[in-house]
């Protein structure tokens, strides 16, 4: 009996592919097809739907426990440094929302506006949140009176709405996107800038320490920075098929909002003074990163820290012989898992064939799949699978935990340390305009180029080759006597161009 | 040094009361003027404020702490039974919100509709979501395939709008709510009907175990069920100024929108049929209950289960002599303690007296209070302030984490026996209409009485006396013979009159 099941896991995995799964599985592989490759591991692995309302999406169950990992992990870091929670109004009154007229100028072809309550028409409409910058600075007006008020460190987890002409691209393009937005107010322009840094990099620990995604960090171009900002820093990864997403902002707001907003404090001295504010956020779109960063042609590949589940144990049961005993050894080990703080879950379910679960749970990428048999259950051990590699391994049960917690870190960095070399390969120092445009055309990345700083340039080279400046960083000087690849004048700066979501 | 201090002690309380916070503490009595005493609670604790949007409130950050012990709570309890959380859109095309036409006639008043997309008019308008039913019904009609995808347990955590005509009251009334929906499908009538009732026993921990109010629950009138629902089941409470508050509902659903919605599934037997369906929503109204149900004079009283901070520690510092020894004490207490398990603050800010922190966290509803002075450092001792009795006890830091364990346990179970005193008090049946009349005139609370069934007897009293049917409880039944008190005819059934929030 145990030849005929060493057997049969052998064959499993791919003849299922095959049969039992023809309309389950990814039916294009990610090099030749990228987009219908996304798609499909969206919806296979259920993590998200199309909604019945145009251009919104359905964040299932799936996807919503990876989004509840990023928000524990996020609001953590955060609270421990005085943040807190709290809950804004959806709908903004449109004379709140004009109050700053640059940032108001900057979402109206976005806005989705409330226009009748009931039966009656509204007198100032409602504009559905896009951002929630006015309507928490008009609170803020009202709580902040002296400097032990300050600084004030809020942060709210909502969705906001913004109308896209563009195609739905789950995660990464749609109407309406949950997202956390910070808001903060300081007592000195030193104390906010420090914020919009300090939040930077919880941002960048965020994707690279959770996530394993590794980004580049800086300040957006005065063109791409957000409309009401002085200045915008922002983290910036890069997706296998060339093209960048910014995976989080965080703004420098100086006084462009307590000004109209009036908010003022009395400082230590007794005088009035304006504050200095911050806002920040991370949206839904880093799960779009995390699935094509990651992913594979079996779906989805989640690094375990950021896995809701991490370990699955699957029973191989062929005959009703030893149904019992296998099945009370894997609730065994699931729950000495669980103990050790591992995520485990035993698939218990009936009606499935233990090849139909490899390929549902690969799918849904959990990191580490543990294989219990009869053999198994008379040797005293367990076969370790990885998703990232798909190597095997046969251990003694008795050293489950900590064999598991190893390949469990291992399987992080490796996924780390991958991410990392194609970074490394997708970005290239161009010495030319014909450089840049030939990266752009070829096979995308990152192309780093000296730059004057002027808008004109910026622009020719988006209708030219479709690449934005992506992030002006923070610890890159251009060489000295170095010129602008797109002009020739004097380089002020090093600017990272390139195509993105 | 040691004496003055003592004095100092016990004079702080009610010296800072007349001097200090003039303008913070409440500045009338609960039993007085119950309203006002309330939205001074709200607002001075800083649990919500008034947006600057009409009809909205902000939930700020010691309200939404509270809001998310909550959901901690219900969250861990639903997903043991299989529930999974998700997130729907906020805005539901007309088109959708018609398709059960009865829901849909049911909310028309109240929705608010978006009309405008940037300068552009819509085709097919937006309901800004009033509930979700209709947007998840037409999810689950493509996920819901065969008898393997039942049963299936959605959970949302988000908010809803409805159009208020009357004033706002913050979390008991206002124009957005936060709030969960949880929307599933069954394969019989009998299991969705099982799900009504395990939610509703679910919300009654919620109310009674965590937050120490007491309930009822029991089935709503046929006028007073959800539109849309075959029947409602409710759990309701009484606040002591004799109106009742609906903590929470849960409906059966019938195939009332699985048929309009094509929600069908391939049964063992190979047959396609109709869902069953329920929904259930509890929302932060409760919060509103919690601070009328236990608050006091001094501000909000917070049951130590549902208290985000459980314990403060208070340093008594009047000389700088002991400032750095008594900081460090406190500093180890508040590790032990939180280590413990015990959510534990220190309130370490300078530039506010004791007297001033008393209050400060008295208001905001502290379950206990450890003030450690010299003396106490020199006796290796701590006292303990209750926030429900006011009681203080000296006790050996040894025994702290004990000795605070037990006090919070006896705080949840003193003011839980409060409350079902007072319940079992504004609780009374009554024989005849006069009578009826005569509570509800007088004190208010539950009047229980014989009623007949009929809608006419119900409309009678709410127009002469203002109160409604709360709820029809599942196992009382009028006496043998007994008429209705309204008409006089046989009684049918025993019914829950209150006037209600």
């Amino acid at each position: 009996m145990n030849e005929s099941i060493a057997s049969e896991k052998k064959k499993l995995p791919s003849e299922s592919k095959t049969t039992e799964r023809e309309d389950l599985g990814i039916t294009v592989h990610k090099q030749e097809d990228f987009s219908e490759w996304y798609t499909q591991v969206v919806l296979k692995a259920e993590l998200a739907d199309y909604a019945g309302a145009k251009g919104f999406i359905v964040l299932r169950p799936n996807g919503y426990d990876i989004w509840e990992r990023i928000k524990e992990y996020f609001d953590s870091r955060i609270k421990k440094t005085g943040h807190r929670n709290a809950y804004f109004p959806t709908l903004i009154p449109e004379s709140l929302l004009k109050r700053e007229s640059e940032h108001f100028e900057g979402f109206v072809p976005e806005v989705f506006w409330v226009t009748r309550s009931g039966t009656e028409d509204l007198l100032d409409r409602y504009a559905v949140r896009p951002t929630s910058e006015t309507i928490i600075h008009d609170s803020m007006s009202r709580w902040i009176r002296s400097w032990r008020d300050l600084p004030l460190l809020l942060n709210v987890w909502n969705s906001v709405l913004r109308a896209e002409i563009k195609s739905t691209k789950p995660f990464i393009r749609s109407t309406e996107f949950l997202w956390q937005e910070g808001h903060t107010a300081h007592s000195s322009e030193a104390g906010a800038e420090k914020e919009v840094m300090d939040i930077l990099l919880v941002y960048r620990d965020v994707m690279q320490d959770l996530l394993a995604i590794p980004v580049y960090i800086g300040r957006k171009s005065e063109k791409e920075k957000f409309v009401g900002a002085v200045y915008t820093t922002t983290l910036e990864a890069m997706m296998p098929d060339g093209k960048a997403v910014q995976m989080g902002t965080s703004h420098h707001l100086g006084q462009n909002f307590s000004k109209p907003f009036e908010i003022r404090f009395l400082d230590k001295e007794g005088e009035l003074r304006f504050v200095w504010q911050t806002s920040w956020g991370i949206s839904w779109r880093i799960i779009g990163a995390l699935i094509m960063e990651h992913g594979d042609d079996k779906g989805l590949v989640l690094p375990p820290k950021a896995a809701p589940i991490q370990i699955v144990i699957v029973p191989i049961i062929f005959s009703t012989g030893k149904a019992a005993e296998i099945e009370s050894k894997c609730r065994e080990i699931e729950g000495e898992l669980n103990k050790a703080g591992l995520r485990t879950t035993f698939d218990s379910r009936e009606n499935y064939t233990p090849g139909w679960k490899y390929n549902d749970w690969e799918m849904k990428g959990v990191p580490l799949r543990i294989e219990i048999g009869p053999r198994d259950l008379a040797n005293g051990t367990a076969v370790l699978v990885r998703r990232d590699t798909g190597k095997k391994r046969t251990i003694v049960t008795s050293d489950i935990v900590r064999e598991s917690s190893t390949v469990l870190e291992d399987i992080q960095s490796n996924l780390w340390t991958q991410a990392s070399k194609r970074l490394d390969q997708q970005t290239v120092m161009v010495k030319s305009y014909g450089e840049l445009r030939e990266v752009m055309e070829e096979k995308g990345g990152f192309a780093k180029a000296a730059w004057c700083g002027s808008a004109d340039c910026e622009l020719k080279v988006k209708e030219e080759t479709g690449a934005d400046i992506r992030l002006l960083p923070f610890d890159e000087m251009p060489a000295p006597q170095s010129n602008c690849v797109v002009c020739g004048k004097p380089a002020t700066e090093i600017a990272y161009f390139a195509r993105a979501y």
